[in-house]
């Protein structure tokens, strides 16, 4: 077993996209030609054990989120998900284990049509490294997009897996059928193309929730030059958070791949109406302002809170 | 010092490129937007320190070949460099380190115009990951294309990575000049976009000798349906290999990062005729055959000798 037989044998399966690449796995290299008058989106993030995810996380969850923490990206840009190559570090060659993966991988390819082109497996720590690819046909959503007047939004429930992870951790106890959602929100969240799809003719900026909520929203308005005033009551949160009190979890604490984008105001309603339609809900969770981050209770803004200075996951902290 | 302000620290600066990006780092991903007409090779290979470089490689080194081993899959495709992404994982943050790879890194990347255009950085093991982007307006050339009687070619001399490396490792001890030849040979490999630019008009398939050339060969020959012939005395290896007779270090070794190609024969003498205006030299070791690998010890085919059955570097062995 070496590592050409390797990709042979479990990664040359994932071939469902709508933008068929002209060479795929087999050479130096892939080779793909985009259409006429579209533009890529290129991202890249690597997983490796124990510190993006815990020891003991299972194949299938690993694949999982390596894939989806980089289709996150993409989705975070308003673009399609078309290619991905694959850098797999393995310190051993386990079948069993290699089997789970690759069928996880398959079939969250094939769920957001994106096709494996390439990659390179080794021995070593185990960790996974990702390349996506993505394609728009019109403008890509940016974070330097935000102007002072906008909404900003969010897509769903912040904190959910930093509860997981803590819960793994022993940190906390939480209800049995509520711990299992929080792990599944850890190792398995789900990349918002589907709002994306919707939204993404609206935004005039975007991000995805990785390393917390105010720490990804200060990209956005670092990059768009503002600031912004936030309405703590109207940001989705699952109710432990607010019955313990502990909105780190939601605030300031990351892994959720939620959205969150900012929309001009008259064009709110326009986005309702067609959120509706889709049957997606979003959450209002404050407005672009002239400069600096406030966080209120609600939104009569009569009770300005304290924001910690939590600055998101640090990976060197 | 987050990832955040490493990313902007050190990596910022790599922008030169024939083809700049539409948005480069700091978004959720990057853009670029492709010429009309043009398709784009995209390969990704993953460094991991103790498995592909040496304990102790210099930063300055594992930057040179992180990039370099990317670089050397584009030429193979007879495509020019355009953009990369970089993921690095790295026990500590070490100033002088980072300051070592980022310069070095810049500097194959201008010198290559090769644009880093994203990636991430994160806490692990030492592990570099680059997946690079190229461009090509023509037809990219593959390992798919070669024909009984294509004559087959290589680009220099093979086996000096192999004997750096085992010089490293104490298993032999070379005159000091040479053993320094072998040592940069094995640490900065140089891309041979310099040959490809010329012979890819005319190779009907090619590959770049990373595992070793009978093991690199061997894909031209199962992807393209044919055999070959190898005259042992046409190969281009040092000196040191013929007179102590280990053929293994330069049939059978890995990392040279010479290109191996394959050209019709009505068309080589205007491929050496353009060869020499460019004042570049290859080595003209054997010939497309329709099954099977022979090794002969010279032209006449006189001597046939074995071929040892190593399938050059296996990850998992």
């Amino acid at each position: 077993m070496n590592e050409f037989s390797l990709i042979d044998q479990y990664f040359s399966n994932c071939n469902h996209t709508r933008y068929p690449a002209t060479h795929s796995i087999g050479d130096d290299a892939a080779i793909v030609t985009p259409e006429f008058g579209s533009s890529l989106v290129m991202t890249m993030d690597t997983l490796i054990e124990d510190v993006h995810f815990p020891i003991q996380t299972s194949a299938k969850d690993i694949a999982h989120k390596a894939l989806a923490v980089n289709l996150s990206d993409l989705a975070a840009m308003g673009a399609e998900p078309a290619w991905f190559l694959l850098s797999i570090s393995l310190p051993e060659v386990n079948h069993t284990w290699l089997q789970a993966f690759s069928d996880a991988l398959k079939q969250q390819a094939d769920l957001y049509q994106i096709q494996l082109i390439g990659g390179d497996t080794c021995k070593g720590a185990l960790s996974i490294t990702i390349q996506a690819t993505g394609v728009v046909q019109n403008r890509p959503v940016l974070r330097s997009g935000a102007e002072v007047g906008d909404q900003i939004f969010v897509t769903g429930q912040l904190g959910l897996a930093a509860l997981g992870l803590a819960s793994i951790q022993n940190k906390l106890e939480l209800e049995s059928s509520f711990d299992k959602q929080c792990r599944v929100s850890l190792n398995c969240p789900i990349p918002q193309f589907k709002v994306s799809r919707v939204i993404r003719q609206f935004a005039t900026s975007m991000i995805d929730l990785s390393d917390g909520l105010l720490s990804d929203l200060q990209h956005i308005l670092q990059q768009s030059q503002c600031g912004a005033e936030l309405f703590l009551d109207q940001i989705p949160m699952p109710k432990y958070i607010v019955e313990h009190k502990v909105y780190d979890y939601a605030l300031n604490s990351g892994d959720d791949y939620e959205l969150c984008f900012t929309v001009p105001q008259p064009l709110i309603e326009e986005m309702k109406l067609l959120l509706k339609v889709h049957e997606i809900k979003v959450f209002h969770i404050g407005e672009v302002m002239e400069k600096g981050l406030s966080l209120y209770s609600d939104k009569t803004r009569k009770m300005k809170l304290d924001i910690h200075a939590s600055k998101g996951y640090n990976h060197f902290g």
